[in-house]
């Protein structure tokens, strides 16, 4: 059993919330691997976990997961899904985890990579391998190119260049993957209220007459941070992305190819033609 | 007149929004000069204005400005208050702007920075020396140190230093002179929105359960943007800042000693004690 090769076990995939956990699954079955889901309770979604075989944990019960994965048979894990920073009082802890708490705390106390290398390495402690989502499902990331029939233009492409910047310069931050740019001004930088937040801002700035770049102009990029673990939270969109996208005026959405997952992909390029705005997937790498 | 003294002429002073223009004429007039209100029509407030010699002028009216200016006797001007990027169907243009129009469209086309050192450029090439605050009424800047009762702990003061440091990281962008920084973590940086409106996003969030740090840790931190022309817009704070800041549940607020103007500094001290939060000026460079 040790000396089986990588992937003929099954895939632990750990769930935060929304679409995404369902589309990797998905991915992952194709591949011809038997994924189990752990639902990550009050952040995974019923609908998409249960779907395949699934068991419920708590953050913190990591003596718990290590057993239901070996019962499995899972040597690897994957994280995927939205989980935000959970208020202390939330976190139902078991004695493994006890164990390893002074290591969760100093996790805690840096940003969220920190947290997230934290986990990693707790994780392994208990003989599990966390692997990247490119290892296990390439599919899912944004590859190069439009999605849909748009394309940006000259400006919105100085546009994205210019937030690709401030996104890149906030690395060290551990904050910050997505930023709005319109006509070269940032409008917005993503901190704890999320994507759809931050769109939904822009187009209440707009009705204030706070935002006052013409409709069509300005792009939505995400990015990973600079030094992101790749194993944890990387950026994503969806077709809801695109449509608060629409709604806050902009000309487009840009998201870095090999890096970006995107759930539904067909519904997104289709959200995208509706709307009449551009979805593309640009290389990480853009000079200053 | 062509070799009197800088400072025995009136200082014409134009007016945005807010009430920074009555405490900057206020200064001025303590220190023997005589101030000359410019209205900007839609920003500068009229209860303001017009406690003091005044015009009304809109934003493009180079031309007004300047023949009122020499009518007055201001050869220096200073620029004040909150004015927001105007749409450029608001512009009122005179032929003497139109001639210097190339200048403004290039102005605009690079964020506030690059249009605020147009603007400079269009004052000066009309024969009126733009100064800075600094110049005309430093004691409007707050000093360093505690301005209430409260002072900041280890843990505030590690969290001032990292917002410091991420407003900085922004310098090159010509954007945000705020951020939230809890515990470690960026909880938001400031953009488009302001500040008030990005302090009750924080208390939205909070109330969401997106933001889990607890009530009374966190800063706000303003300084002013790295490299930014000090003859204009600079960091303010007033009493609603304080407010807003200890309904947003954090820990205090700290802004850039000698670059960070003040309004109203009695309000705001004792806004900071009745609402038990820390305000404190801070030295402007910081280590990482």
């Amino acid at each position: 059993m040790a000396d089986a090769p990588s992937g003929s076990d099954s895939l632990a995939i750990i769930c935060g919330g929304g679409s995404l956990p369902g589309a990797v699954a998905e991915a992952v079955v194709r591949r011809g691997r038997r994924p189990v889901m752990f639902g990550l309770k009050g952040w995974a979604d019923a609908k998409v976990i249960e779907q395949y075989a699934h068991h419920w944990i708590a953050i913190g019960q990591a003596g718990r997961f290590f057993r239901l994965a070996q019962a499995e048979n899972c040597r690897e894990v994957l994280f995927i899904g939205a989980v935000l920073r959970p208020p202390i009082t939330q976190l139902r802890l078991d004695w493994q985890t006890i164990r390893v708490m002074p290591r969760l705390v100093r996790a805690f106390r840096g940003g969220d990579d920190t947290l997230l290398a934290g986990v990693a390495g707790i994780a392994e402690s208990g003989g599990v391998r966390v692997v990247g989502l490119n290892e296990v499902a390439p599919e899912v990331f944004v590859a190069e190119g439009a999605l849909g029939r748009h394309q940006p233009s000259e400006r919105d492409r100085a546009d994205i260049a210019r937030a690709l910047n401030v996104i890149a310069a906030l690395g060290p931050f551990d904050v910050g993957q997505a930023a709005i740019v319109a006509n070269n001004n940032v409008l917005a930088v993503e901190a704890a209220e999320g994507t759809d937040q931050m769109l939904s801002r822009i187009a209440d700035l707009r009705r204030q007459g706070r935002v006052t770049s013409p409709i069509g102009a300005g792009v939505l990029v995400k990015a990973p941070k600079l030094g992101q673990d790749r194993r944890f939270d990387l950026p994503s969109i969806g077709p809801r992305t695109i449509e608060n996208a629409a709604r806050a005026g902009l000309a487009g959405v840009a998201v870095t190819a090999g890096s970006t997952i995107i759930a539904e992909a067909a519904e997104v390029a289709a959200a995208a033609d509706r709307t009449k705005i551009f979805v593309i997937g640009v290389p990480e790498h853009v000079g200053p």
